[in-house]
């Protein structure tokens, strides 16, 4: 009897996740002789958990098409980290009576740091309990914080989407300048790792050109160095563009956003570092400001995807299926940089799961120039590699045409499950 | 001699203007024979009153080229309103004086309600002055609030943008509902008028379908039944997508983003309805929320430009010189719906200036539903006609390959001039 695969997508989804739903699920098709059913886990991990399967078969294969174009996560994702399963036995039991009762001998998990930890506890579970079953992960996380992969799928698509923006409203905050709006601050993704705020200065080539200051949560905020930079390139050049990353702290280790702004309940509003730089421009500089804070507009911008990372996206999930017909286990599937000279060219490799869990990948120092508010030259060919060539989506009366699965879960063969 | 031209873009640029600078462009170079020299004001109307001329043949025609795909104001915009020509007598002769100096005959002005005022007090002063000049204002507008006109341009690039935007952020906010944020709200712009807002719309097909609640300042915003609706959606579909005019007010007519939030020093935040609302959702519902404000990116966003609305703009532009070849005067260029039946087709017609002048169209009753929250049909279709088709730029190196000009102005030939 041959072995069932389950799929899930896990933690915050990104413009190409589906890409590489994609690639499994039509290499899946092809070798259909080798493997049972795929079921595609509702909700990431929850769905294994909550036995709510979705037998693929089921979808219409012209929605399916649509997949490798279609941002979200299509099938449902979540933010559930597992516990060490020596301290939550019931869930691990669980997936282990999920997994028998549906012969699932291939377990696929699409997510970030966390996901890749799951993977690698449930990997070790089954083993001991002489369960044989394949794990692999497959990355993903627009944040590009996962170590060993030379880049994570989904980076390079929301970089394109910054790096263009960034582009844009430069242009537009230039225009007004004279008589209006001098600044222009974007508020882009990014706690800990500065990777996606550095992805708008792709678009600097010159020191004329913005972005004019980009804010790395690697660097710490100096709010006095800050305004002096702001005051001096708006006088020079007219205007002053600056990307921030969420996750910038003061000298005292506190979060901007988290610094100053009170609701009318006395409330710290969390949130939004865009509208506190904005506030101490106005303040100390009495320029006219305009912010933006792109949020989710930046995760899902599959409109302007690249197509590098749309193809290493779908090629992951296309090895998947090569990587369990080889019968290779306890691994995350990484991207490799394998350019010669000046042309960038990547392959797929593989890393041990024990390697990726609980670490996370920030910007290099050699990536930011030592004023702290520019990424140097490597930095830049970096990110350029990752944004190149477009991958629009179909449009059908004026918008992209996304897939619409249906979902439907097969019959539950177990009692219910309730989650603590 | 051959009477020379002086073009100028005013107000808040668009994804577009620079597409109708590009129509008159590419017509003037048809019509040199007709025509002299074609001056483009830097910085608007501060271009005359500054005699800072740019002269079109000093700038490479590859970058011309580009223009018709570039967002933002390439010859630079202001927002600067004359005032009644009895009134600033000093501004008025020196508009006489600059364009006497450099034999202005014609004057096309590029902007929005503000901007086709300037152009009616500037065509009756020259009358007054018996110095013959055509003026002929073209309008522009995101917002799209220009009466007589069908739309503007500039508006279906910004609407296909927002419709884009909601739908992929929908997609994602619906990944990630069942174990984290089930709220989504994107703040568009729009002071007044609510058509932003409701493109948003466009992509709605369902019930179940996002957006789920749009809020238009032409909708008096009620606390009770927006956190009503917002419950009973999350609660029925498991998420809400909620799309909020910058402009919505409460019920004792006070901007929504100017109430509650204080900063450190006791000021009131100003900007950012999405942030009020937000917490608004978090205290009283309990619900994750995320939001975006998208702010000058759904203003320069020509990576998503529609082609309805870059053929229309650029239509505009080339019919300039049409009107001035056949000496048509003291008009604003208008597009027409001609459509029969089922198909959007539109033509260029104009309107006297007299009748746009200080009047903002809101969207009409009749396109926002009863319950206050959604479009209509009409709405829909109307706003659909003017998404259609993608009109991308070029790319280069990863990102849009926008038109950078040089901006060059012509030596002086007055007296400089100073603004009070």
């Amino acid at each position: 009897m041959k072995g069932n695969i389950f799929y899930a997508q896990s933690g915050g989804v990104t413009p190409v996740i589906n890409a590489t739903a994609a690639g499994l699920i039509d290499a899946y098709f092809k070798n259909k002789n080798y493997f049972g059913k795929l079921y595609v886990g509702k909700n990431g991990i929850l769905g294994a958990l909550r036995e709510e399967l979705i037998d693929i078969s089921s979808e219409s294969r012209a929605e399916l098409a649509l997949l490798k174009k279609t941002p979200g996560g299509a099938f449902g994702s979540c933010r559930l980290k597992l516990n060490d399963y020596r301290k939550s036995k019931k869930d691990f039991q669980r997936l282990y009576d999920v997994f028998k009762k549906h012969n699932i001998k291939y377990f696929f998990y699409n997510g970030g740091g966390d996901s890749q930890d799951t993977t690698n506890k449930i990997s070790k579970y089954f083993r001991e309990k002489n369960y044989p079953i394949i794990c692999i992960g497959l990355p993903k996380t627009i944040d590009n914080d996962l170590p060993i992969t030379d880049n994570c799928p989904g980076y390079g698509s929301v970089a394109k989407y910054i790096a263009t923006s960034t582009l844009e409203a430069s242009l537009d905050v230039k225009s007004m300048s004279e008589t209006s709006t001098k600044i222009f601050i974007l508020e882009v993704m990014g706690r800990h790792a500065g990777w996606l705020a550095a992805s708008a200065g792709a678009v600097k080539d010159l020191a004329e050109d913005p972005p004019h200051l980009i804010l790395f949560p690697e660097v710490k905020f100096n709010e006095k160095l800050f305004l002096k930079n702001v005051r001096e390139i708006t006088k020079k050049y007219g205007y002053c563009v600056i990307v921030a990353s969420e996750g910038i702290k003061n000298s005292r280790n506190v979060f901007l956003s988290d610094s100053g702004l009170k609701d009318s309940f006395g409330h710290a509003q969390l949130g939004g570092v865009a509208p506190v730089l904005s506030k101490l421009i106005t303040n100390k500089l009495k320029y006219k400001v305009h912010w933006a804070v792109s949020d989710y507009l930046q995760r899902s911008a599959r409109h302007i995807g690249s197509k590098v990372d749309v193809e290493q996206a779908y090629s992951l999930g296309k090895k998947a299926i090569t990587y369990a017909k080889k019968e290779i286990s306890d691994v995350m599937l990484t991207i490799k940089n394998i350019s010669s000279k000046k042309n960038y060219k990547w392959s797929i490799s593989h890393t041990n799961l024990d390697k990726v869990a609980n670490v996370e990948k920030m910007l290099p120092r050699n990536f930011i120039k030592k004023n702290g508010f520019e990424i140097t030259k490597p930095c830049k060919e970096y990110i350029l590699n990752l944004i190149q060539g477009e991958d629009y989506p179909a449009y059908d009366n004026g918008y992209p045409k996304y897939s619409r699965l249906k979902c439907k879960t097969i019959k539950k063969k177990l009692a219910s499950y309730k989650l603590k």
